[in-house]
């Protein structure tokens, strides 16, 4: 798949195209294989999130994935989906409420509560869940292009 | 090296330990390569990371780092240096102030800005720098072992 071919034909929503409870979602399971490469890039190698045998002795009994490693799935959704190609960062923050263990089908929600459209700017209600489970929850503020400056 | 060897020798701050203003940084450059992996975990192959081309195109200019491989050095520190291994992330907030390029020195530096003994809850300013520029802000709460629970 050509991943910038999908990216030339969207540029993202533009400022005055998104509304109120406007959802987008994204759906991973948590690798092994996640959490090393998570490890490596990060440089976060906490034996909570590497060694099985340590793990076993802390509250979570089993290796934990790193809670940036659900929280960045967040900024994909964002930068991929809504508002997509083209929106800028400002700010986000996050409450983790559980572990996610190797193996866990993840859900990220992010949906539309507050728009500027004169600021260009929307602010989403961005949520993880496992199965049921809430395990990340927070906000994100996002600058997003106007039909204005093209 | 052996990770784990580090590890059993430092189990990380018990709460009483910890003291105002006391900080812990990492320095690490941004690669081309930790871009490539970062957006292949987190699947955000945006072309404003990828394709030097598409960024040219862009405000930026060239490829950007991803904002949450920045922030995600912030849990980095946190978990291996400050409060340490055995630290439960609670909440972090984030607001990204200016672009990582690829080759950027990062520095990324935590300082305990509040202490709440009995709750076992220290609140860190996390910060990154790039050269002298803030790049990345917030501040993260983390939950502390006790020497009591000993």
């Amino acid at each position: 798949m050509n991943k910038n071919k999908i990216f030339e034909k969207f540029e993202g929503f533009f400022i005055e195209d998104l509304k109120l409870n406007q959802e987008a979602t994204l759906t991973k399971t948590i690798t092994k294989n996640d959490i090393n490469t998570f490890a490596d890039v990060t440089g976060d190698h906490n034996p909570v999130h590497m060694d099985e045998e340590y793990a076993k002795k802390t509250i979570f009994k089993k290796r934990i994935a790193h809670g940036f490693l659900s929280a960045s799935l967040i900024s994909t959704v964002i930068a991929n989906k809504l508002p997509g190609p083209g929106s800028i960062y400002l700010r986000q923050n996050l409450k983790f409420l559980a572990p996610v263990f190797i193996g866990d089908l993840l859900t990220v929600k992010v949906k539309v509560i507050s728009l500027q459209i004169e600021r260009k700017r929307v602010t989403l209600l961005t949520e993880c869940f496992k199965s049921e489970k809430k395990i990340l929850t927070g906000e994100a503020e996002i600058l997003v292009e106007s039909k204005k400056n093209r």
